[in-house]
């Protein structure tokens, strides 16, 4: 395959680009932005080997421990869960949570084998039990999967004596937490249930 | 800045993509992909250092000549201008068109500085006053600007002798050619004018 077709097949990789539009991105480039390329090249590059996961709460990091799990003075009472890294990034833009966090990477899924071992649940309730954590806060999607997921998390921390909470209904149903604007996100923290 | 926030903002650089698909996009790599990442930043680098343009018509090219203008058996007589690669490789794929190319790599545009010499009008005239070309076919957009450019390359061909036609009005006004279907653009082609 020529450079200009393998680039064409790379670009197509990124989520929501079809055919036209990778032609359309690589004509692009090569014409008009030639310097973003090197540019684009080096960022994927030290992405991948930058970025991990927190040792604490599985977030991306590229240090052992996350900015947030490394600030001593969030409220250590506060423990939200939540399914992706996008979703934490949404929660911390809305600024009107102190707590930490815990990121599951997925929700529960089982035709997609995605069960508790894959979204963490045994590390979760070990870090749920911790001294001073007092309420956990289930702030997967209202998704079908992800109501899944908060019930079944509710359930077995219910079991170990821990109470946990549930976004309020602000947030719209059927949406990704990720794209929903940032005044309902913090009416919806304010009113967990 | 870190190296998700570098990513995202390298990611930014592609047409199309905004703050949030570039987030997405992002997200989406790290979490679900990471054997993308170094692909296309492989094909990116090798994109960048080896697509350079035909020495003849000027298209995106690998070898100092194009596969087009390497190939001695297409027809001589005909050269068709085109504004872009992206142009040139939609009506090769019409596969109704065996003549050669060349691509100005723009159009006419004295506001943005884009005059003859940014499109290699003097060479486009010593292409066409080759020994066998006996028609140039006009294949600019049907834009204002494409238009423009036809109609100053058309005078400056018909200076020199040099008989030159415009691609049949099947073409949408308005539109990139590009982004033509085929049948149209095979159509345009053979009512040319
Ligand atoms: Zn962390
Ligand atoms: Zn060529």
């Amino acid at each position: 395959m020529n450079a200009l077709d393998s680039l064409i097949e790379a670009l197509k990789r990124l989520p929501g680009v079809g055919q036209k539009s990778a032609q359309r991105m690589a004509y692009h480039l090569l014409q008009h932005d030639r310097t973003a390329m090197p540019r684009l090249a080096g960022a994927l590059t030290a992405a991948v080997e930058r970025i991990k996961h927190c040792e604490r709460c599985h977030t991306f990091s590229e240090t052992p421990l996350c900015i947030v799990c490394a600030d001593a003075k969030r409220d250590r009472r506060l423990l939200c869960v939540v399914e992706t890294p996008a979703d934490q990034a949404a929660l911390e833009r809305t600024g009107s949570y102190l707590g930490y966090y815990f990121v599951l990477l997925g929700r529960l899924s089982p035709l997609d084998g995605v069960g508790t071992r894959q979204i963490g649940a045994a590390e979760l309730l070990a870090r749920a039990a911790e001294d001073g954590v007092e309420e956990v806060i289930l702030a997967t999607s209202f998704t079908a999967e992800g109501e899944a997921t908060a019930h079944v998390l509710a359930e077995a921390l219910r079991a170990r004596g821990i109470k946990s909470t549930r976004l309020a209904r602000g947030v719209p149903i059927g949406s990704e937490l990720e794209y929903v604007d940032l005044g309902t996100i913090a009416h919806a923290l304010s009113d967990r249930r």
